[in-house]
């Protein structure tokens, strides 16, 4: 077989992208950037990429939508995209420069570069350090690596990753400037349900062939009737009802009309022979209360994964 | 009585904060803004405001999620702050440039600003125009256009109001680009419970003494254990158990470990004679349930206001 092709986001994006992907495949592996979470998207449907990694939620800064937005799916343009894994890593912020400084010398530094994010993952670092100083934010921790690689004065640092630094050919100041010891990144692995050749994750995905996890997880999106009294409480009892233990609620505006949304239901439950069925029949139940819904795929934990052991 | 001080988010922040705060207050009111978030919340905490005016959600991007954090008030800093009222606005969005181009000019342009969630509400015109263009966030879309009309050269555009083009002498390239007719945008009205002056709502807000409306609104947010397992059905049950509709659910990381999530329900209900036992009785459910819970305001729909009728 050909080598698995697998879609990540870059090279805009952060290089935790790249090694999310890198390190949920085998080396064989061909890995490719999508410019834009919707072009990773587009890659799965039409099967130019077996796999996407996409950035799922974080540990400290929650959701994010544009994925949300995508597994919505309004327009039913990824009808055939699936979850079928997961992936946690943990994000290290550094201190990086153009020229090589001691902390003691971090007085000469007058601005400071990195993507929105991430001055909230530093805060504490960047108050002892950096109080009152120009902060520019732009589009990625490893673009604000690129701006400062170039300026060899001492003036400049940004906030990015040791890869992004190595890749631009900056020092690393100080590594691990975030506040949260934890900040992981959750990442989702997508497919294409109708193609064969991604069917067997066990084989393809290094963390799950490692993790001999019991634990599965699943996805289901689903819409209400949003005049209808206790609908959404409803909806939500019957995953209770066939022993399915909800662990993540995210909701979007439907589009649809305006406040009304478009339920993520992340719900937990251990492998077994009824398993299956268990799904199988909060759908067909959820089909009773409500508008619309959706199984947006079912996969093994990632969280016994060794990154986080 | 002292005219009543009502903060909103300015003046950094897009235009259309400080036209909710002045639709919703007499003009007697007394305007100032808030340099951040966090500042209006410590205004109303401190008693420096009586109310402050805040975007919840938009009928197009959905949660505002510097609010939801700061209504998880973590550190116990904002520990009066209530939420008392809503206001809808409909916001519209327009292209604009320092230089004036026609749609067929709109080739020239390189490079566009807006605040981060402006991209999502105009997906369909910038894939239409822009697509593959450089996007620069910046912290609000009153400051996209104050950049942009200072370069003359038509390689820059932001997205920004009608009004906030007029303020900075930027020219309209093109009106209404948002994806939605119905771009809305929520704002909560919010004050310190142990301020007697704010008190008197309906007095204060002049959308709630025009509108008439039955209609209320809670908004609570708990945490639950998140090993328990049906503790979050749990949870929402209560609300349907005691007649309040829940009409949204938010989640944001609780901080306290990853993957936990402290949720924020808001229920609709009619006001009658029982209304406030139904409350009270739910809360002291969840009591039971919940690792930990807060009763965030209750307030009347403003949806009937003559804006959105």
């Amino acid at each position: 077989m050909a080598s698995l092709r697998v879609t990540f986001l870059g090279p805009a994006a952060s290089f935790s992208h790249q090694q999310a992907a890198i390190n949920s495949f085998d080396k064989s592996a061909s890995l490719f950037p999508s410019l834009s979470f919707a072009d990773a998207f587009s890659a799965v449907q039409n099967n130019t990429a077996d796999y996407a990694v996409i950035p799922f939620e974080n540990s400290t800064n929650g959701s994010v939508v544009q994925t949300l937005d995508l597994l919505a799916d309004r327009q039913g343009l990824y009808k055939d995209v699936t979850v079928c894994g997961e992936y946690f890593l943990t994000v290290h912020h550094c201190l990086v420069s153009g020229k090589l400084l001691s902390p003691t010398d971090f007085t000469s530094i007058t601005k400071l570069y990195t993507h929105p994010q991430a001055w909230g993952q530093c805060e504490l670092f960047l108050c002892r350090y950096f109080r009152g100083k120009e902060r520019q934010d732009v589009s990625s921790t490893s673009k604000a690596a690129d701006i400062v690689s170039k300026d060899t004065s001492g003036q400049t640092a940004a906030i990015a990753s040791k890869l992004a630094a190595e890749h631009y050919g900056a020092f690393v100041l100080q590594e691990n400037i975030e506040d949260e010891e934890d900040n992981t990144t959750r990442f989702l692995i997508l497919r294409n349900i109708q193609l064969a050749r991604s069917g067997d994750i066990s084989a393809n995905l290094s963390n799950v062939a490692t993790s001999g996890s019991d634990t599965r997880k699943t996805l289901i999106s689903f819409t209400i009737e949003h005049s209808s009294p206790g609908a959404l409480a409803d909806a939500l009892s019957v995953f209770k009802t066939h022993g399915l233990n909800l662990t993540s609620i995210n909701s979007r505006p439907s589009l649809l009309r305006p406040w009304q949304y478009i339920f993520f239901i992340e719900c937990e439950h251990v492998s077994t022979a009824k398993d299956p069925s268990a799904i199988h029949d909060t759908l067909e139940e959820l089909k009773k209360i409500c508008t619309s819904y959706r199984d947006l795929g079912t996969w093994t934990d990632g969280l016994v994964s060794p990154d986080l052991a």
